[in-house]
C-alpha cells in the first residue's frame, strides 16, 4: 500500500507477462491493479495485450473507478474496487480467464466450488492448512459491471474469508497483501481449480 | 491496411514466435497473412518453420493470390484470398494447427461448432457481449484449394458475422482488422475450442 | 557432496526456474535442498516464489534442520533431514506441487502408486530396466512435521529402493547422488505421474 | 549428408532445446543424431539433460554404431543406425518421450497405431494429403539393443513408407532428410499422437 504508481505499473507489466506465459491471459483479456499509498489505485487500461503490457498500459483510478488521468477505465474496474472496498487488506487484484476457471464455473450450476484438502490451500492468505476448505462464490457473468459489482460487494460483506471469486463462464479474481502474495494466490488457485477439473475428468472426487 | 511491406514481414515474424509459443505452429504448419495499403498482401513461403520467420521468408501477393516477386505461394494463399475479398474489413489472417481445434472438429460431424457463454467472445471483433453466439463454420478438409476456396467464398457471403472457420482434422483460420487483433481473436477462439474440449470430456455443457 | 554452500546455492536457484517452468512450483510452493562438504545442509528459506529464486533465498542448516544462519527454515525442512539421515547416498532433495502428482494421490486412497512397465523408470538412481517396478508410497498430508518426519524416517528405514514418495494432496519428493540427476528423478517421476493420469483418465491400464 | 561434425552437433544442440522446451525431453531422455557426408554419425553422447547440450555432449560412431572418439555411445545408437541402414533418405534421428506417445502406445495394445484423416500428415516426408493414412507401427521395448535393433532393422525393410516407429512405453522415433525436416516430423507426429489422445479420451473416433 505504500506503492508510487510507478513502481505499481511494474508490478503490473511483470505480472501480465507472468500470467501470460502461464496461458491465463489468452487475448490479451484480464484486468490487474495495485492499491497506491494516496489511496488511488492503478490498473491496467483496455488496449494492449496483457502478455505484452508497458507502464503507459497501466491507468490511475479513484476508489469509485472515476479515471484520474483521462484515460476511460475498462468497465470491470468497478469490480477491483469492490474488493478493495469491502477488504481492507487486499493491496492488488488479478483476473484470469483460465480453461480450467471458465470449464468448471460453466460445469458446475453450483453457486460455489470448495476446494478441499489441498496443501495448496495455504497459498491463499489467512489459510495455514490443507484442512481448511476454501469456497469459492461463483457469480453468474453479466455485462452490466453497475450491476454486478454491488451483488459481488454483498457477498464479500458478508463472507469474510476467501480472497477469491469467480464469473461463470468468464474468470477467476483473486486479492492479497502485496502482488506478489496476489501471484501466488491466483497460482495456488488455479492449480487447484486444475485439480478439480482431473477429478471431474476423471470421476474421482477429493480423497479426503 | 495502411502498412509497409516490412511492418506487415515483422508482424508475421512476431505472430509465428508467438503462435509456435502456444503450441498452436506445430511442425511449422499455418500461414499467415497482412494486407497493404497498395491492395497487395504479405503471406508467409513455405519452408521455414513458423517459429523461426525471417523477413526474407514472407513474400508478396496480388488479391487472386499471384506471386508479385518471383517467388511460389502456398496452396492455401487462397483461402486467405476469399477472406479478404468478402470481408473488407479483414486486414490480417492467421491459420493455427491446434490439438483443439482438430480434434473438436474430427469429433463433431457438424458443420458448425457454437461456442456459447463464453465472456471471451469479446475477444472477436464485433462481439461484445458472453450473450452473443458464436457460430463457427467447420469445412471438409480439401487439397484442391480450387475447390475449397469457392465453398468458403460462398459462406463468407451468406454469414457476415464470425471472424473464423475451421477446417475438418486441419486447423482454424481467423481475421480482424489488425495484426494485434486478429492475434486477439485466434486466442480468443483457440481459448474457447480448449473450453469445448473439456466439456467434451467431462460430458459436461455450456452451463449458459 | 562435495559442494560448497555458493555453488549449491546457484544449483537451487536454477533448479527452481526450471521446476517451475514445468508448472510444479505454482505459487511458489515447494523447497530444495543440498548436503553440503561439511555434512550441513543448503535449503530454500520461505519466502520468494521459487520459479524467481535468488542465491540470498537459500539457508543453511543442520543435520537435525536447525538453523545455522540465524533465519527461520520452512517446518518441511524436517522431511528433508528424514531424507538425507536414511539415505546416504542423497545428495540433493526436490519437492514439486504438480497436478499430476495432487490428483493422482487424492484419487487414489492406496498407499502407494505403481509405475509399471515405464522406460522412463530408469531416470530413477538404481533402476535398469522398464521392468522394475516403481513403488512410490502415499503419505497422509499433515501440518505437524514433527508427527509427519517419523513416518517417512519409519518408512525410508523399511525400503531401501525408491527415490520418491508422495504426499496426498500436496506433492512429490525425489531425491538422487546429485542436483542434475535429482532433476532427472523429479522430471522422469512427474511425466510417469502424468501418463498414469492419461491411464485413469482414459480408463486404460498399464499395457505392461 | 554434407553436414559437418560441428555443424551436426550445432543442430542436435539446438534441437534438444526445442524439444526439451514441448516438455518431450522429461529428465533428459531420448537421442538425436545426424548423418555426416563421410559416412560417419554424430550422436548423442549419455549424461548431459537434452535440454542444456553443449556441442562436447556430441560423440561421433561409425554406420556399425561403434566409438569413433574413445567415447560410449548410448545402447539406443543402435536403433538409429538400423534407421540409417534400411533408410538411405535418412539424414538425421530424433527420439522423444512424450505422454501421449507413451500413454497410447501402452493403452493401445495393437502393433500399430494409425493415424487417419489428419492434414499434419503432411508434415512427414512423402505425405502430401489428409487422405494417405500414417501407419506408426508399435513394437515391445526391450533393454536389449542387440535384440531389439534387428527387429526394427526387418520391418523396415518391409514397410517403406511412415518415417516413424514407438516402442512401447518408451518412445517415438522419427526421421527425414534432414534435421529442420525432422523437427517438422516428430513435431507433426507428436500433434497426431496428442489428437488421438484426445479422441480415446472423450470416446470420439476419427471423422473420417
Amino acid at each position: 500500500m505504500s506503492e508510487t504508481f510507478e513502481r505499481a505499473a511494474e508490478q503490473i507489466v511483470d505480472a501480465g507477462r507472468r500470467l501470460d506465459a502461464r496461458g491465463w491471459a489468452m487475448a490479451g483479456a484480464g484486468n490487474y491493479s495495485v492499491r497506491l499509498a494516496d489511496g488511488s489505485f492503478a490498473i491496467t487500461a483496455s488496449g494492449r495485450h496483457k502478455g505484452r503490457l508497458q507502464p503507459s498500459d497501466v491507468m490511475r483510478v479513484d476508489a469509485d473507478g472515476a479515471s484520474l488521468d483521462g484515460r476511460k477505465p475498462s468497465a470491470e474496474t468497478l469490480l477491483h474496487m469492490a474488493v478493495y472496498r469491502c477488504r481492507p487488506g487486499a493491496n492488488a487484484v488479478l483476473h484470469t480467464h483460465s480453461v480450467q476457471g471458465v470449464t468448471l464455473s460453466r460445469a458446475a450450476r453450483r453457486e460455489a466450488i470448495v476446494l478441499r484438502g489441498y496443501e495448496m490451500a495455504k497459498a491463499l492468505p489467512g489459510f495455514d492448512s490443507h484442512e481448511d476448505d476454501v469456497v469459492v462464490p461463483v457469480f453468474e457473468n453479466d455485462q452490466d459491471m453497475e450491476r454486478l459489482a454491488p451483488r459481488v460487494d454483498r457477498m464479500l460483506s458478508l463472507s469474510a474469508r476467501t480472497p477469491l471469486f469467480i464469473l461463470r463462464g468468464h474468470g477467476l479474481y483473486a486479492w492479497a497483501g502485496s502482488m506478489e502474495q496476489t501471484i501466488c494466490a491466483i497460482e495456488g488457485a488455479e492449480h487447484m481449480l486444475a485439480c478439480e477439473l482431473e477429478h471431474l475428468r476423471t470421476g474421482t472426487g477429493a480423497a479426503t
